[in-house]
């Protein structure tokens, strides 16, 4: 292994900002994150963002949809053309302490590497928090990179709802924010760039470099599945006179992972409303959300296709109907080829010949890469686990990844 | 059909007190009931049955366990020997309108009848209301019944949480109800039996006669079982690197549906949850509910052993864990063959030869079997539908229920 890349001092920078941040919204049970969208983690992770730019001499701009820049600049630069780095800090029910915040402590530190070494950048560089990345609030995973990329409308993100009925808009003012649809957003057409660090969410590095460079995020969907049956007495009803939605479910459930191997792919139930839900009730519905994911849009189309034909036999076979809804579609996303081959070259510079993967999980570059030229640095992670208190990543890969991400925004900067 | 026993005044009263209870906990959306014990609903509901007593002219009274007794008695009677009906009034989530109120309603109506026909009884008669038959909020079901039976101590049931952790106790506070485990229960050894009406809860009476009677009940119970594997992101995790504890759920869901009809038993997976509940995760846990009954102790005992073991297999297969843990049992009731045979003559008496069925649903009547000879009434149900908003029974099948019910007390009362 090469030797670290980043000084004392810088390591020091990084460990202060990570230590602040990993006590919020850590569930004392758990140990996971419970970092959802305007909750009062999401609020103390903001201020601690603010903080973090303030102690850097970086000016923090909130546009309508929540989302945050720290602006690394001077009067003396303009902000067309300029670079823009960054993450989330909202996280998945009980998630990790890297999914998002890494991206954001690393560009924030990338800005103490560049004034170490004396960068003089030619451009303004911002470090960007994303709003609700995770979509564990509102159903509707990157709303913030939405608003920003023009995929999804101010008035339509205001109306999104929690599961407790509460919309994005009356979220914000419970969090001190007032929304306001004739605020603007924070206008992407000035930035040329834009690159997300990221922990890698798979074993893709585990047993290779501590970064890698990706190459596309697989197309992936959510589909809501509801199976109806009736509600009855599970002491009396005979089972033959049984309407159980959980029987349908459960050979969908098994049909799915089998197809998914089969095709290459990925699918999973990992959510599930049980109705009513009760110890001696025989259910009347079953909503359970599939998520499904493969290296490109045939082989998924493909996929989905065949588990809905086992969902549909099974639910004839227990006198049970089924509902199956596409609540939301990411098309496949290849990320700038021209970017890439910068960030490669950048890297290779200083002698790191840089991994090349794909992933399977949505990220806030995806979404932005249909608006200006996109890339995302993986950082190893040695177990592969993600959405999990478990996710962890060495300190010297995530030291590694600061000094990676400083080495490419230098160029980006600077030429 | 044998013309309707009860005159068009007991019908009035009848439909006067079934019309005043319909409204109390019925949800607007799903027209389920939602009567749990000690929430405003079953608040109102005691109520109801406080303003229907006051209207007969019976005396209310309410035990530490919150047990109601309406007494029909006068000063010339002493309680002893004393005849007891009556059932509960609250419901599972999304219940029916009969499950419960039926029995309470045709034990005071019943009282009318006598009246009616003059009946001058020996003893007394209460008719009873007892405390959350169901366990749709404690977790625990017949609470009033096993603590006047003395299975459940006063400090244990208070100590009982619902779901959001309050206890019975509190609960209790909450609805205005002073708990104090220093009061005393009702004396349930002054009863020299008890007849519970009730509507059936399969189709066991559907194309027979209006009214039958219990001979015994199943022996039943609830497993938990535990599948734990390790949550992960679902687009970025190999299927091969997965522990999904959904799957071997999945599995066990449809063995424990086999296994049951081979058995010829009952075996329900009604409840679950799912933690995280993720869309986009591989969940770290599932819990499910196993509600189990067979005719006998020894089939359900190798029912319940055979799903164990195929949940077993299934998680080694998927490297998840499995913790099964007994959360309560009932042992077979039969009840009392004097008293049925008591009852099977009255009725014959007036020339109604009424069927015999046994139940897989537990009652408070097989909790108080164990104190005093006990006996159950079932008014026929068309649809065999229970524990749904769906649940019915016909209103001449509930008169004859209620004129039926009379004529049992009567006997009781007048032998």
């Amino acid at each position: 292994m090469r030797p670290l890349q980043v000084s004392a001092r810088i390591t020091k920078r990084f460990d202060a900002a990570w230590e602040a941040l990993l006590p919020i919204g850590r569930d004392s049970t758990t140990s996971g994150y419970r970092r959802y969208a305007w909750t009062p983690a999401d609020v103390a992770c903001r201020a601690w963002f603010q903080e973090q730019a303030r102690v850097r001499g970086l000016t923090v701009e909130r546009d309508a949809g929540g989302n945050l820049l720290a602006w690394w600049d001077d009067s003396t630069r303009d902000r067309s053309e300029a670079i823009l780095t960054g993450s989330h800090l909202d996280s998945v029910p009980d998630g990790g302490a890297f999914d998002g915040p890494l991206g954001v402590v690393s560009g924030l530190c990338a800005v103490d590497v560049l004034r170490e070494r004396g960068v003089v950048p030619k451009r303004a560089l911002a470090v960007g928090v994303f709003t609700d990345e995770e979509g564990a609030r509102f159903g509707l995973a990157c709303i913030g990179s939405r608003l920003l990329s023009g995929t999804l409308s101010m008035a339509a993100a205001y109306g999104l709802r929690d599961a407790g009925g509460l919309t994005m808009r009356d979220a914000m003012l419970a969090a001190g924010v007032e929304p306001d649809e004739t605020q603007t957003l924070h206008d992407i057409s000035r930035f040329s760039a834009f690159v997300e660090l990221h922990i890698e969410q798979g074993k893709g590095l585990a047993d290779g470099d501590s970064v890698g460079l990706a190459t596309a995020i697989w197309p992936h969907g959510r589909w809501r599945y509801v199976f109806r049956g009736e509600a009855n007495h599970a002491g009396t009803t005979r089972l033959t006179d049984r309407r159980d939605p959980v029987l349908p479910f459960a050979v969908t459930a098994l049909a799915a992972r089998r197809i998914a191997a089969e095709a290459g792919g990925l699918a999973t139930f990992g959510r599930l409303l049980v109705e009513p839900n009760a110890t001696n009730g025989v259910s009347s519905a079953v909503h359970a959300w599939l998520d499904a994911r493969a290296p490109d849009a045939t082989v998924l189309q493909a996929l989905v296709d065949s588990i809905a034909s086992a969902a549909t036999a099974a639910t004839d076979a227990h006198a049970v109907s089924l509902d199956v809804t596409l609540e939301s579609s990411t098309p496949e996303v290849r990320f700038d080829s021209h970017l890439r081959a910068r960030i490669a070259r950048a890297l290779d510079g200083e002698g790191r010949a840089i991994p090349a993967l794909s992933t399977g999980a949505g990220h806030d570059a995806g979404i932005l890469s249909s608006s200006l030229p996109s890339a995302m640095l993986f950082v190893r992670n040695r177990t592969g686990v993600s959405h999990s208190p478990l996710e962890s990543a060495d300190h010297d890969d995530c030291l590694d990844g600061v000094s990676a991400l400083a080495t490419v925004l230098e160029d980006l900067l600077c030429r």
